[in-house]
């Protein structure tokens, strides 16, 4: 953390990033193997700062819950090396060559991946955020400007000095890492869309929506996760159960948690049991008028309860007439984020996946499927429910973006034109010379 | 255009962009084709419609440049229909596969191609506008909004009439295309990042900076081109030449024209040369104290000058000591637009291909290139200076996102992991079974 001016901290981070965005991939990978050999070093020490923040947490009486969130034990650390180490053993994700073209003899361009810039995070009290960003940033080329919780602040300060060790120890620019501290540094900072490319808060929704009501610079992440399942006429009844109980209750606060099930009306003689093994796992259930006659205890649905972002056991219930009625009932209520078809009717699913207009579009699965780690796309920056740049969950590639490198013998575009040349737009293989 | 609320015309295009979002890429093409034979059946109507504009504009005195801009003529149509041929025989960008995991057994997902959503298009004078962008929105499975500058609008609202006609004649809602009047309507318009996905402002760097300011919604496009070719030590002083005027001369009001020229130090033998063919071509020189020692006429930079797009014949000169200093000059005035280097040392050459932060970047090609008919793309949206979704010239994969789509046989987030189920993450091939 430091006292200077946060523009030019992220001036400071905007230089650091141009030499770091352009060393070659194996020295990043380097960066990456000193940052696993300093966090195994220095467990202890981290600890120890760790123990500081958890300190002063027990005694303002935060919740368990939380405390487990804050605490940076031996187990984590290891996890945290152990992620490191997969990235530092990855492919570079710079300079890949997306397309190359023969414009002309002697004129040939290709577009290839590279760093987007300056990246600032904002995160709540988890410190493995500061590592598991900062090594994704380090992995793409990207700086970072950091800003956690101030109940982590002694994990968080420890954590950031161990990453910027490792880019020093290989003759690279430490500033490609900054701590930043204060609500009033972050509120200078989103004014500088100058400086910043991308921010990304990883937090409540609230967080969220006031940092995007107050920047110009592009945010990715996603305010809601108001997340459907739709029990279509043609659903397997138990397969339903299972669906609903693990998209509402395997992990309620979620953003990619069921918030409402739609339910086709030939499916209601099904519905009181249904309703009986969610109340087993405690679920609450808010119930429209053609619903609640076959759930004994629900409450009545409002009509606000449909775009409500539950993160909780309640989960309202809604009966609809048809497909149509329940891909409506998404596009006027749903965030964009999951939406899950259960059928047995492929071509009803096929209409569903096809016409759905959100990030995730699942048939026969869980909406706590949409996850980054479980998509196989290896290190979680956030989920988008924004449409531009990175739909869904996000890994790696929402940190890139392109340049176009064209090599000539000295053509003017003059050359070219009626009675002139012309262009030969050849496609070219893609994988390097 | 219509005198509906703009809030109501912005929904009634996302309605009717689900439907043609998720129509076939065939009954697209046929869309197409419909509009490629309603324009030549109804090119008199046309150019009668843009008689009124241009007599109009004529007796208010417009510029010949403008009057040119503003016509519809016979070739133009030609042109026109030429290029919406072309669309509809192209493939369908939309459904592609991205990306293609089998999960686990039975659970596959997919990342497809999918259309953006509603676009808002805003555009100054050139009729011929309403159908590219039009027919490239077709093209993508996209609804467009279209705002042209009101001194074309019987020229406008006849193609747009065309446009709706053709998506009526295949039994699909015209409304995916509507025409807007008034700047009021573009002021409540950009309030709704709800219903619209992305602006686009093809028209001044004024126009695209006050829409950046007055929206959350994304917005493609740039507001500047400060682009600068660097002539380095080792740069072929008749190559040098040719590709300063090509830069600088052939289409000076282009965004990715010549603004600046940097001099490295040992090249200084041959500026005077080069100045003089220079202002063989009129260019006007505006010189800094080392370069205007060699250059007669050139009068004195002041420190604006290198933040300043001329779009005419001026052009400004610095002497810089190293490729460094070059560098640092263009990160510190320069838009990251197009930037050149001149130079027959290749490793000079690589160096700043590959540190140049930049849209485009080129070695020993003219800053005109940057331009996505030359670079092959088809039809261009634009050319964005962001870093955030699509960056240089943008062809239609600006216009397109992506969505995960999961099938599965019933399985819940909380059959996986420790002791249960684990994933296998397996790349399956990405072409359609």
């Amino acid at each position: 953390m430091s006292h200077t001016h946060p523009a030019t901290l992220a001036q400071q981070a905007r230089n650091a990033q141009r030499v770091l965005g352009s060393c070659s991939g194996d020295t990043r990978s380097r960066v990456l193997r000193r940052l696993s050999a300093l966090l195994a070093e220095q467990k202890g020490a981290l600890i120890e700062a760790n123990e500081l923040d958890l300190r002063a947490a027990r005694s303002a009486g935060l919740a368990p819950a939380l405390l487990s969130r804050l605490a940076l034990k031996e187990d984590k650390i290891a996890t945290l090396i152990q992620g490191v180490d997969e990235l530092a053993a990855q492919s570079d994700p710079l300079g890949r060559i997306l397309r190359n073209t023969e414009l002309d003899e002697g004129l040939e361009l290709r577009q290839t991946t590279s760093a987007l810039g300056v990246l600032l995070i904002i995160f709540e009290s988890r410190p493995d955020a500061v590592i598991q960003i900062g090594s994704l940033a380090l992995r793409s080329g990207n700086a970072v400007l950091l800003k956690g919780g101030s109940e982590a602040a002694h994990s968080n300060a420890a954590l950031i000095n161990c990453l910027r060790a490792a880019l020093e120890a290989e003759g690279l620019p430490a500033d490609a890492v900054i701590g930043i501290a204060g609500r009033e540094a972050i509120a200078e900072l989103l004014h500088h869309d100058d400086l910043i490319d991308l921010v990304i808060p990883r937090g409540s929704g609230k967080l969220v929506r006031s940092i995007q009501d107050s920047t110009r610079i592009p945010v990715l992440g996603h305010a809601e996760g108001i997340c459907h399942t739709y029990i279509d006429a043609a659903a397997d009844p138990s397969m339903a159960r299972r669906l609903v109980i693990d998209g509402k209750c395997d992990y309620p606060s979620a953003c990619n948690a069921t918030e409402t099930i739609l339910v086709h009306e030939d499916f209601l003689p099904e519905l009181k049991a249904l309703g009986i093994s969610l109340e087993e796992h405690r679920v609450q259930l808010i119930a429209d008028h053609r619903s609640k006659e076959h759930l004994g205890s629900a409450s009545a649905a409002r009509d606000e309860d449909w775009s409500t972002e539950y993160g909780d056991l309640r989960l309202s219930v809604r009966v609809v007439c048809s497909i149509d009625e329940a891909i409506d009932h998404i596009h006027r209520y749903g965030s964009g984020h999951t939406e899950v078809i259960v059928t047995d009717d492929t071509t009803q699913a096929e209409r569903f996946l096809s016409e759905v207009d959100a990030a995730s579009v699942f048939h026969n699965a869980s909406s706590r499927f949409a996850d980054g780690y479980r998509y196989g796309l290896g290190a979680e920056v956030g989920i988008s429910t924004g449409r531009i740049h990175a739909r869904g969950p996000v890994g790696v590639e929402g940190l890139l973006t392109t340049r176009w490198l064209l090599r000539g013998r000295g053509q003017g575009a003059a050359d070219y034109g009626k009675g002139k040349r012309s262009f030969r737009h050849r496609p070219l293989p893609l994988d390097e010379e």
